[in-house]
């Protein structure tokens, strides 16, 4: 690990005049971080089956022909939009937190731009992309500072943005979609906080649902959890709090049937608190780090599960922005 | 109109010990807003097919059989990823920037949470939504002030965000895709700025390339722009001074054709500068004020191009963040 | 006006690979701002003393041989400090809000840089400038659009910053500070809103005070309102509602006597609601436009008031940002 | 370390109805931060003449007998701007940005608020405080995370804001301020990068210029280095990539001497780069967390040492963010 890690390529600073760009690079000879031990172990999970350097993870499984198959399980044509409204008062991981404000720059006092009148609006976004319907990148999670391939922290996740594993890497995620309907699966209106979804969960679930999981899947996850968001009995206290979701077993297997992304309509997608007391967001490192599969959380799945959905085409297009680690989505379900 | 256009709800203030939040009226009695006129006049353009209060425009093109029939023109399974990767480089509106940041909440030497190590990034943006490939909501582009379905600025665009027209109203747009490769039609590498496309240009090019218009269409237009970005010659000064694109007999032609939303590899996909002089994003107006139709900029087309694809499955989830104007954007095309 | 007022110089982006800022003329021939009415009517207060362009207003009055008395003040050395503790709980005017995130860029998991394991933490804000201790600088209240010195909106408040008037142009506030103690003029633990402070007030209090009020001065009103934000009896929501303050006679009178600045310990520093139904901030224009008298508010002037003091040495020096309109502030009170 | 300190207390949403604030206490029991090592060494220097628990270092020296002296260095009552203007163009530490925008909130085409027609620009900041002139509060600079009274990063510097050493906690800072002209004491008229104060310089220079160092004092170097920045040769790319500044004897002698602050006209105060290899920022170290001695950073130094001032009144008045690290600055300077 060099210098460059800690500190940027150069100091960024344009000239008043000219408007040109100068970078300057600071000048440290024979600096190296602070007792650096080398290379870190690279745990034995970080190589895997798509090769060093690989960006993409489960989102290689994207391959024209499951494609063709996702757009044939469109049959009526019904579509739902799987990313719930997210403002300032969507509950949020702390300390994340958001602003947008509006403006119409130039326009006040005046009919705007041209003989034609142009007047528009315009807004700011200040603050944190992990915010409600969310879209884990590959280098959200990992273990003890190591990502998905092996990557260190610092390898690649500079205060200025991702260099590697990045959301501007992935093209959008397009594949079959699945729901399975925990609250079927449990019999219960709402799955309670602290259910943990097994491999034998999952395997039941989806066998009773009549719906076969298979590689490069886009496996929902329905609870019913959003209910307590805006349903009649709303708590957002309760939402934030805990949530049912997805335990180890169900995520190592998810992981070895290879599906792609794995979604919920919780903030978290697994469950909370963990199986195992003293444990935090272990299905987060098993599907991101060890295996490359995306995560997203707060997906309304209601309607889906109303309809009796179980397979659909989904189709995820995430803004590419450079270096993001997470963002705000709306993935499109299509039956 | 009266003084809450002005003046927010309230004070947004929590209180420091129980975080408990309070938000307080101001008392501000009898008071307006300053020589007010009564409702501004009403434009004749302000009444639509999609009646008074409609939020929506085009999109309520989409309906499940237009779905089903755009999912079937998926054959091969490619999958074209439509938003360009934007960052704090990309050509922007002026003064619109972005910058991100990428964080470890909490996690500065340990070895993250848990007995498991969980440790992750997180990212904070600031900016402005409209930057790189982005949608143009109903609420961006108006006429002297007044907006889709006759909306004034002052009835929906308070600073804390769109009350109307906002992006978290819209479900996302599927439908049919086209491409108009109008490189062809001006037999160029790269089309000028100030080309505009015309009603003929229009119809000639989508009669040439065997792909006929629609109602509901999401039509893009390729001129080979994106070349300036980031071809052999790129050249970004010339990228953002100007653009060919939509005229104004070609946005009446399309607004009168009933499609859904309108996009180019541009950054402001209409012709600048504009055709007549002294005129300024004229078909914005006609497309996004008189007829509620969606626009998509600086969209990546050259792939569909050199593939010679005019008609695809289009699938837009934008980030539905509530209030919003505008939203950067990765549109997925299937063929 | 110009097409520039609406439209900034250029569009700002930075080629890729060189780091070459390249700024873009956007090409807009022939184009400028509809419906422009020449220019617009420049009232009678807009001619001022300091004359055509001055950017200052009150703060000429500074002199050296004021500095310097106002240094004489200081006879115990007592320091206060003005400015109240500002964070997301401060009541602000709506839409109104911050955010502050503390991070430790290229630190996780390593000890720094260099042998000596250099470490540091760093902040980022988000959020208005507008929100606790703060002063106006004269760019902020206006007429129908006219600010200090006649200039208009569109003159010098562009959405990239005020090119004049600025808080960057100030030097800072250093002079005589005077406190009258609202509370034992009218004889009450705490003014009540609606109180307005009138000539008549002002004249009695500074004279039952036996502290004259002068050309230059740094005038503060005590009506001790920062008891409902951390008071025994807090009530931020009653602190926001509305204030005491300074009345329009007030305010004229002030501005006869050529006083540098007013502040008072309130959100809003005059009266609400005002003395005329159907009016807002009228102290404010004639403080600030008319007479280029900067205003401070949300000031902590507990202390001053429980040690009798009624004349002081006054020292403020805002931060100079480009452009700024307003700024959170700390001014320094030494008697 | 408890969990607490990666997890801040809840989470934040507020109910949407109701404006009422939820904050939701995340169930995670038995959880601990991973491989957790009980308290990290202590070092040595943690302990200070302040005691356990202080967060104002040398601002104790702060005394009313030192400020009322202060007072007396006023002699022609001339005021120095000692911050300079700061704005996006201003050479800043990578990855270090702002972005400053105005706007107009609610009176795009009307105008304004009342009957009197209040109009009003406001604004809003994005970026990092650490632009410009700053002052580094004494959670800034540490020592393998170890910072001012031997406070871990863990103890202290959560995302949410540092809940000890913040600058809120700062009242001012105000006493004697001595400049020492380094250009005359190296008989320079710039002096350059990589040239260190050494306590053998600083007892030189303060004897040639005839001003005696004491406890409690803001102590400045003026080494003419703004030239760089906006001079006849300005060079920013030179201004940033280096610099000359205190040593670390120098450093010693004024912790030694117990100086409240030390800044310079450069934007890292020391010199850069280090005098030993290997090492950066180490003056920072002693001053700051040894110290806890204040730094000040880009100061305009220039008008004093032309001059000819060595001493004076410093009055410094920072805004009291909560939870802040640095923040931009604007000392006064009065002879």
């Amino acid at each position: 690990m060099g210098i460059s890690d800690i500190m940027p390529a150069g100091w960024h600073g344009r000239a008043r005049a000219g408007l040109l760009a100068c970078t300057v690079a600071l000048a440290l000879p024979g600096l190296s971080l602070a007792q650096e031990q080398g290379q870190p172990d690279r745990p034995a999970w970080a190589d895997n089956r798509w090769g060093e350097g690989d960006q993409l993870g489960a989102a290689n499984h994207m391959t024209a022909e499951r494609t063709r198959l996702a757009a044939e399980l469109v049959t009526t044509g019904k579509v739902y939009s799987l990313g719930i409204v997210v403002g300032p008062d969507t509950p949020a991981f702390p300390p994340r937190s958001l602003a947008l404000t509006v403006l119409q720059p130039g326009q006040t006092d005046n009919s705007g731009l041209g003989d034609n009148a142009f007047t528009y609006n315009d807004d700011i976004f200040m603050g944190w992309l992990g915010i409600g319907p969310q879209i884990d990148g590959l280098g959200h999670a990992g273990e003890d500072h190591v990502y998905y391939g092996g990557r260190h922290y610092h390898d690649f996740a500079p205060a200025s943005g991702l260099t590697e594993l990045g959301l501007d890497q992935l093209p959008g995620l397009v594949g079959r979609g699945v729901l399975l309907d925990m609250t079927r699966h449990f019999d219960t209106p709402m799955v309670e906080e602290g259910v943990a979804y097994t491999e034998d969960d999952i395997r039941a679930a989806s066998e009773a649902q009549g719906v076969e999981l298979r590689e490069g899947d886009v496996v929902l996850f329905h609870s019913n959890w959003m209910e307590l968001l805006d349903g009649q009995n709303a708590d957002p206290e309760r939402f934030g709090a805990a949530e049912p979701g997805l335990g180890v077993s169900g995520a190592e297997y998810l992981a070895g049937l290879g599906v792609m992304a794995v979604g919920a309509d919780t903030w978290g997608m697994e469950v909370v608190p963990a199986e195992t007391e003293g444990e935090a967001f272990r299905a987060h490192q098993i599907l991101q780090a060890h295996h490359g599969i995306y995560i997203l959380e707060n997906m309304e799945t209601r309607e889906l599960a109303a309809d009796g959905v179980n397979e659909f085409m989904f189709v995820l297009g995430q803004a590419r922005l450079k270096g993001a680690v997470q963002m705000m989505i709306n993935p499109i379900a299509i039956r």
